[in-house]
């Protein structure tokens, strides 16, 4: 049971990262859409969320199967616990993801605001903050969870300068108004979806802290080192 | 042990109720600042900011610790998975609730840009759906979960006429770009609130949904009603 037990818990962690490989190719399927004014992209981003949908209910679902059959000692259950969340703020970086492919549908139709530099910016940072949010919550990596959260502050000044700059575009020529809001609207959603991935570095955090907490208060025997 | 099991999830629903107020009256207050032009209301927000990230850790834990002490039945347990997922979204709620603070405070250092009529209505709208949610989650409410996923429908049409009203403001008259642009955003992190209630309800749909297919699998004994 204990060994079919751990078997699963590597599917589920296998499973995470494919979600977590699915919502960053969302996020760079809608951008480069919107950088190379490419449609057809953004039909493999609505197709990719249908998938995550389905990875979400099973994946939901399959969490709480192994909560509910097995007796999962304090840090798998913590694990399990941060494996729900980080299921439903993937999935809600999916629906950020379809968020930019609608307003890269409508930018796509009308001549080009300005060359795009950080919003591009913002997005490989956004996607690299999934990545490693991922990988640290399958290996329960507290340092590569801290970098998350520091990446986070750099998306956020990218979000700033995004905003200053499409305001005086937005001031200085009317033409430009309804093509720059939805630039910002992009650059928030990006904003987001950095957010999703610092919440799940911050379980992450929690879990690793929590479970050495708990280690040190059982004399040092720990109870299950890899998680 | 399954008297006192009981007794603590009905201290964990009554809290949980606590937080839904607490999140209730921070979109509340924060809506009233815009409107009223009252800073005053701004700080208030920002201690219930406070309060609202420890009742998010303090509730983590304790559904941590019902979860790992006991051994919840399959309805307790998709209750409990649910509450962990319902903090979470409560405590966002709350951010988003101080992104409008902020917002607040800009616009109310300029001259109005006109009557506030739409912003109020989708905050009521929001604040209703946040009760609702939290309610059908602690009573296991499949209908009032329904009809907080309806009202979600109108707080979109709300946020499109906002924008469409702001949006011309904003082409015809250069001045209101900064306002409008604040006031925009303002209607986004209410729908936003109002996603993070829809996720409750949806949560309680599944909850409630899922345990009835369980039931009937289990021939009809009704493990534990009352969630």
């Amino acid at each position: 049971m204990n060994r079919r037990f751990h078997g699963e818990l590597a599917t589920l962690k296998a499973d995470l990262l494919r979600m977590g490989d699915l919502a960053q190719s969302m996020v760079e399927l809608a951008v480069r859409a919107l950088v190379d004014r490419d449609t057809a992209l953004l039909g493999q981003v609505r197709a990719a969320e249908e998938e995550m949908n389905k990875l979400h209910l099973a994946l939901d679902e399959r969490c709480f199967t192994l909560l509910a059959l097995q007796q999962p000692t304090a840090g798998d259950l913590r694990f399990l616990l941060g494996a729900v969340k980080s299921v439903g703020d993937l999935e809600r970086i999916g629906d950020q993801s379809v968020s930019i492919a609608k307003s890269a549908e409508q930018l796509i139709q009308e001549p080009p605001l300005k060359p795009l530099i950080d919003i591009p910016k913002m997005a490989e940072l956004a996607r690299g903050m999934v990545h490693d949010s991922l990988g640290s919550l399958v290996s329960g990596d507290y340092g590569l969870a801290r970098t998350v959260l520091l990446a986070d502050d750099a998306v956020d000044s990218l979000r700033d300068e995004v905003f200053r700059e499409l305001l005086t575009h937005m001031t200085n020529d009317p033409d430009t108004v309804a093509r720059a809001l939805q630039l910002i609207l992009i650059s928030r959603s990006l904003e987001r979806i950095a957010d999703h991935a610092t919440n799940i570095a911050e379980d992450v955090i929690f879990i690793t802290t929590a479970a050495d907490v708990r280690h040190h208060a059982m004399d040092g025997f720990a109870e299950s080192e890899d998680d």
